[in-house]
């Protein structure tokens, strides 16, 4: 057999490649830093480990990038297709709609080249590419509040998304512990709310990260969890709250300490959430803004006495009906600001409510909520915690409790990849209501120590599902035996570019593909 | 209440604190380490971010170090006891009868001392510490063969384990997937069976690790595993081999892929090992020597020709006969280098061999065969897998399975503290032959990129109890509620000192001990 049989034709890469493009400031950024890795990068899969120089057939003098509209707006609607052709000899081109779609052949272009001696190489050329995003949002839910990270941990973990085309950047920054945003309506918020001074998010933080994800085409998703998960509010405004931090027995009032809720029966609630609403959809471009809304606790209002109180005072009216007017006051008013509402499953499953059907419903609890929703002609992201949860299967973390964690097991990025998220759903129109997936990091055992581990590889085993769907073009739908090579080829790039990502076996298996399976 | 009530008096630390010792080398290098730890560090507990600067009642003018025996010899019976005396005023003496128990002091110390606005303190001096580890064993297993570890990743693993008085680095250095480590007896192993020439311990390497660990009070004991675990030897001596690499049911085989051992009906192969126990007992000093002995196949024995052609010509033996002959000629020659044998708890319970009863048995599986090895005299060291293999709990590695790990789930911190090696275990004569406990960090799914979270804090968790015991001096069992603050502590101070170490908890849940327990 052949080399060239093997392999292809093999087109050198000049020492410094030239990568030219023309689509406005995303696209030239992305050149620049997508040259600087080509130039500096010089990676051979483990696979290849043993190869050899391989012979030249021809010499690629350059990328050209070009995009039909340099638009830059970037939300669900976005076009990320791009073509990619890859001569032997001479210029390769990447052609796409969007800036966004440039970007996201670039990356693939930076994957095709490999180490070649002390030269590099693109193999198996020539190559054309015609690729597309299988879902519009293919999501990681990072979690500010229960412990902090720094600007410079988000930006490697918005790196490490890009060179996994993911695009949607669900930033939970805030939650019951701590409170690190700045907010010029309620600056005691942070004041009081952040676990320090130098633990904190300014505008300019914001804002900052805001482009950095821009420029790699990733929206960022702010979270305002409300009414639940609160009670950080509290330190500022306690006269807005109940059930605040209640003790030992918090386990009656939240699903996790400490207790806190806003109090339903109190209009300032409603305005409060509504000003924050106010602010915060003007800092945070996209056209999608998340209220949270998961995890209320009934026990919390029922035992307020300032709900008693007004529930004594209002008779046919109950919790429920507190709840499904405090719901409809701040959607509604959401909606007044121009934003889709994105908010957990249990708006819509676990109350009484019925968000309007511009509503995006973020299921986590259970995988037969997708069907139901979608059937309702709710668009949904699944990031079914069984599946999706990254953070999960490391145990209990209550100080005194030797068990399990409520979502335990370990997700491996075998499970991760074989979650799908349209199982069972036929209908063309409900399938077009999925948006995709989106992994999430919840931070009560994470910090910017552990981040890069904990996500890595195994968001990029959703990422793949999430850009290519389960099957390939012939239907087949793919095998983790089958991924397994590709994935320790991309964790050791990332581990390469500055990303910690874990390894998924020894690396004698990942030299040895098919030599680490169960029989 | 006033502040000195709660706190003590606080005795000043100037900016640059002197520590004086006369010990020896290892004293010396000791001090000059814990000086420069002492005077950079301004370290405040979690539990005490709110608090103020404290008026100091003295000054502490240094901490003198004196021990009265320099001999540096570090094994199982040094001595680590130390008194340490710490004034209001003037100068700390910290007393050791040897060097290895003046570095446990010095690590006291240095926890001892915490920042103070600008400055730096001791609270609630006088202090008088009179210590000494219940366990003489508190060790690490640290696997180099499934991935590759830098020098430096083991060095810092080896400053982790000193800021938590561990003291056995139980070097798992080769296994079936590689064998990093330099043969001078067999070039050719190390040649065929590291990952890369990159990828090695050099004799220069092992010794400089060993000086290392040694400069902080730590053994090295080595393990080279056999019988078993050994297809990386048949890359350079297939001859010697039995069921190499048999593929796809490597499990009928193997614990593992990749299945091969040595072949038991050759005595080449007890040459083999006899030669390379001659070799590393010469290069690791240790009085004790790991010669694994685990997870040996009977398949791989029984179905090889080989075997199966000796048997037939040597009736009356069979493969327990011929196993319980290699392990007694191995561990015979093992003795006459006078080393102690340290082995896996199968090479008592799961063979008909016999081992001498100054072996030390490395107990794994079942909890139960702590009991039974002590009553039958011999001494051990628990790695119990369901408290202390800190690799577990990670699912399943192999490319094509979605399932959990053997070993889950996760061992929470929690769940590593509550463990008592000697839990039913009464008579003193065999309480005293429990050396000690062991984790490990067995690697097929750790490397470099994820060894610190994986280990701290929860390493630090057993240091505790294999340091202090189960219980406090008046009989009260530590819970891990009374633990947490403490462990926080520690984990904050690690990261500080630049080791990766995991968060516990939200750091809401750190700073307020007791809010984070389960009612």
């Amino acid at each position: 057999m052949k080399l060239s049989a093997i392999i292809g034709l093999v087109a050198a890469i000049p020492s410094a490649m030239a990568v030219t493009g023309n689509g406005g400031q995303i696209v030239n950024s992305a050149v620049n830093r997508y040259r600087d890795i080509i130039n500096k990068e010089s990676f051979v899969a483990p696979v290849d480990y043993k190869r050899g120089v391989l012979k030249t057939s021809g010499s690629l003098q350059g990328l050209v990038v070009s995009v039909e509209s340099t638009d830059d707006t970037l939300g669900l609607d976005t076009d990320e297709s791009y073509i990619l052709d890859v001569p032997v000899d001479g210029k390769a081109t990447l052609k796409a709609k969007s800036p966004y779609g440039a970007l996201r052949g670039l990356e693939t272009f930076s994957q095709l080249v490999t180490g070649n001696g002390n030269s590099k190489a693109i193999l198996n050329t020539p190559i054309h590419i015609d690729d597309a995003p299988v879902y519009p949002h293919r999501g990681l839910l990072f979690d500010t509040a229960r412990n902090f990270y720094s600007l410079d941990s988000i930006k490697r973990t918005l790196d490490a998304m890009s060179y996994n085309k993911m695009n949607v950047f669900h930033w939970h920054i805030v939650d019951a512990q701590s409170w690190p945003v700045e907010s010029k309506t309620f600056p005691e918020l942070q004041k009081n709310g952040a676990y320090s001074a130098a633990q904190t998010y300014s505008y300019n933080d914001v804002k900052q990260i805001i482009q950095y994800a821009k420029e790699r085409g990733i929206r960022v998703i702010p979270e305002f969890d409300v009414p639940g998960h609160t009670y950080i509010v509290g330190l500022s405004k306690p006269e807005l709250m109940s059930c605040m931090n209640k003790q030992p027995n918090w386990d009656h009032f939240a699903a996790e300490p400490p207790s806190g809720q806003l109090n339903i029966a109190k209009p300032e609630t409603i305005d409060f959430t509504n000003k924050l609403i106010d602010e915060y959809t003007k800092l945070f471009p996209d056209e999608v803004f998340h209220v949270g809304g998961d995890e209320v606790n009934r026990n919390c209002w029922a035992e307020d006495p300032d709900v008693q109180k007004y529930l004594a005072d209002h008779p046919g009216e109950d919790v429920e009906s507190l709840l499904v007017n405090w719901y409809s006051k701040v959607h509604d008013h959401l909606e007044t600001t121009g934003k889709q509402a994105y908010t957990w499953e249990e708006t819509l499953f676990h109350s009484s409510y019925v968000p309007n059907n511009k509503t995006i419903l973020q299921v986590w609890i259970d995988q037969a909520s997708v069907q139901k929703a979608v059937s309702q002609g709710y668009r949904i992201v699944s990031s079914s915690y069984d599946s999706m949860y990254l953070d999960c299967g490391h145990g209990a973390w209550l100080s005194n409790w030797d068990g399990n964690s409520w979502c335990d097991p370990f997700k491996t990025w075998m499970h991760v990849y074989n979650y799908d998220v349209a199982a069972n759903i036929t209908d063309p129109k409900q399938k077009k209501l999925i948006l995709g997936t989106e992994v999430a990091a919840w931070s009560e055992q994470i910090d910017e120590t552990v981040i890069d581990p904990r996500l890595w590889p195994r968001a990029a085993a959703m990422a793949e599902t999430a850009w290519s769907g389960k099957a390939d073009a012939s239907g087949h739908v793919r095998t983790t035996a089958e991924v397994a090579s590709r994935l320790h080829e991309q964790r050791f790039r990332m581990v390469g570019r500055g990303i910690n990502a874990e390894p998924m076996q020894p690396l004698w298996c990942a030299r040895n593909p098919g030599a680490c399976n169960l029989p």
